[in-house]
């Protein structure tokens, strides 16, 4: 079974140029769902799956799927799906999201090229708002097809950037708001692809990643309030600095977070992202704080950890500070350990085709943490260079892309030949 | 020689009615340079000087300038001036510069039906946006009729919230457009009362504050550099964190000023009342950070000690943290003493009418640092309930606002008797 390089290149190439971005550094793309360049990059991906002979349907949410039937498959049994997203951050890269979809598309041709006898229909799915840059927080069309989500809630989100203007009306002005649902419970077995985002394989020099786990996220919201004084006016010793204390919050969840990695789960992160003063003035002592933050890791009760020892530091800042606080969660995912049979299904894809894989975990999250609440589902990687993404310097290159892509054929193949 | 209370009172109150605001506790006002209330403010100011029979002038900036030539005075005579502000900052208090400006008044009012002997005339004064909430950084007036900024370039500052809107404009909209220049150096002497907008006089129950020296003051603009990353998918270890690392330098400053004060200067203050972190998402790591700090004292050599430790905390997380930092002073300005002469008149003042003063420093900005800087300069305290000001809830006390009038009123007839 082989993968061509140049087929996947051209059709991610091609896919780049929908919402490019001037930039002095790599390549850029700006796609939001419901825009001009995601209804042509949308267009241009329906167009690849026609020509490849899969049956096309677009669900009530925009959710794109191509379903190729192979001579001799049963085509009433549950297909074997693989898929990611084509939306962007702003000024994000090229892979981040096509790979996933144009690699399942190259999958499918691969094996449909080699006559691989398969048993079962495949899926080539690329998923709505995946970015959550405009209507949602993120991973919105796998929520639907997994029935995290109704349609009708999903349809009623409204834009960022205009209230006015619903995904609905969004999906309707590009052509995509087709019906039904797609139901990622249909699916036997569920395969992602995508840009790795870190630097673990690219360290390790090994061009493909299978996922173990993606790891649980949970956000904190916290609010530290103080006493707003003028900065000159108010003596040191009369002060309820909001920020002083917040800067210790900061330095203390840094600091058990660390501590976890080092004594119990090396893959624990946790980070203080955002962070608002009120009044945010030079000459005015802080008055209030709001901070948040972001916890992740494999292991729930690593995660637990983190959260208590930022919880416990908030208690001292009361006791030492005379500052009030408030703790809010208002996000949390347990982690989302992949299928061992889909992990089996590319690790032995790899082996039998003489490429290198390397077991790792997933921080961030991604469509298949949905899916894998209804099917057996994994998540392969490609190297990202020096990790960055989210970026136009994102990088994978052709080769890497190329040997990810025939590991997930081949795990696909032998998902499909069971 | 007797300050009339109610007569006082009656103007304040009645000034506190422009731009008054709705508030749950206490009294406030907004009343923004060109504005209508501002006008009004004004408007009520001039026709005040006119009734006690002062000769009222307005200068090119918009300053206000009554003054009252008592009978035997010499007309040619360097005048005696005294007064504050009319503008405030959005949802201030109703004391904070009224207080100041309508005792000048008061203070001539008590002087001239008392037949007080005088050498001299008496200025009162109000100077254009002391509050900076709307043209500039704030002691507008002051500064040109100190001479540190010319009349042109204050007249061609725009307004923030209307870039079209120059102060010129805003003045002729006001009708308070004037020609000339208040020259605050062909004063004999400048005495100004405004609220404390701390808590030392209430502390200590005493009615009148002689401010010994207003603070230095400087401003540092810093700027972290780390690395944005996936907060996600970026280990503990492999991060450059800019907030963890301004956590550390906001720690750092409070901690260099309350050494200084336990050390060599109880009255040092420094404060990071500014923090601005990009991309300031939760699940992000912290690329970059900007952060404004704010350090005063009565002594040049203690605000620089706080300074050089916030620097040398900068250099240290350089060095540990590997970020790249920034390090600006866009504004610094010398300690100012008061006058000992003006000094001394207040404190005879208050003696002899048998009201108790307190020396102490003033952490806060006033027009007074500017005529100081050309005359002999003096400013004068009244007690702030709770040290609130800038603030709906700002209030001083009915009599203390009389005692602290009678000590203005006593140290400018000894003053202008001189």
């Amino acid at each position: 079974m082989n993968v061509d390089r140049e087929r996947l290149r051209a059709d991610l190439e091609a896919n780049a140029e929908f919402g490019a971005i001037d930039t002095d550094e790599g390549r850029g793309r700006t796609v939001l769902t419901g825009t001009e360049a995601n209804r042509a990059a949308r267009r241009r991906f329906v167009d690849r799956l026609d020509a490849a002979g899969l049956d096309v349907r677009v669900d009530a949410v925009g959710n794109v799927a191509g379903r190729w039937t192979p001579d001799g498959a049963d085509s009433d049994a549950d297909p074997v799906a693989a898929g990611s997203h084509l939306d962007s951050v702003p000024a994000g890269g090229i892979f981040d999201g096509p790979l996933g979809a144009y690699a399942a598309l190259e999958a499918v041709r691969a094996m449909r090229d080699a006559g691989v006898d398969l048993a079962r229909p495949v899926e080539v799915v690329s998923f709505t708002e995946e970015e959550g840059q405009r209507f949602a927080s993120g991973l919105l069309g796998s929520s639907v097809a997994a029935g995290e989500r109704s349609v009708a809630d999903a349809l009623a989100l409204t834009a960022d950037d205009d209230p006015e203007l619903a995904l609905d009306g969004a999906l309707d002005g590009m052509g995509f708001r087709g019906e039904g649902r797609l139901d990622a419970s249909e699916w036997d077995a569920w395969l992602e692809l995508h840009v790795e985002q870190s630097t673990r394989l690219e360290s390790a020099g090994v061009p493909v990643g299978v996922v173990t786990a993606i790891t649980g996220i949970t956000h904190c919201e916290v609010e530290i309030r103080g006493e707003a004084d003028h900065a000159g006016a108010t003596p040191m010793g009369d002060r309820t600095d909001a920020l002083a204390a917040a800067a210790e919050f900061v330095r203390d969840v840094e600091r058990a977070a660390t501590e976890v990695v080092a004594s119990d789960s090396p893959t624990a992160v946790g980070t203080v992202g955002s962070l608002d003063v009120r009044p945010n003035a030079t000459n005015v002592v802080p008055g209030a704080v709001e901070v948040g933050v972001d916890v992740r890791d494999v292991d729930r009760a690593a995660m637990e950890a983190i959260v208590s020892r930022a919880r416990r530091s908030l208690a001292r800042l009361e006791r030492e500070r005379g500052v009030e606080t408030e703790f809010r969660r208002p996000f949390d995912l347990d982690p989302t350990p992949m299928s061992d049979r889909v992990r089996e299904a590319a690790g032995d894809a790899g082996a039998s085709a003489g490429i290198e894989t390397l077991d790792c975990h997933s921080g961030a999250a991604h469509d298949t943490m949905h899916v894998a609440s209804v099917t057996d589902a994994g998540l392969l990687f490609a190297p990202s260079e020096g990790g960055i993404s989210h970026n136009p310097r994102e990088w994978t290159d052709w080769d890497d892309c190329a040997a990810a892509t025939r590991v997930l054929a081949g795990a696909l193949a032998d998902l499909a030949s069971e």
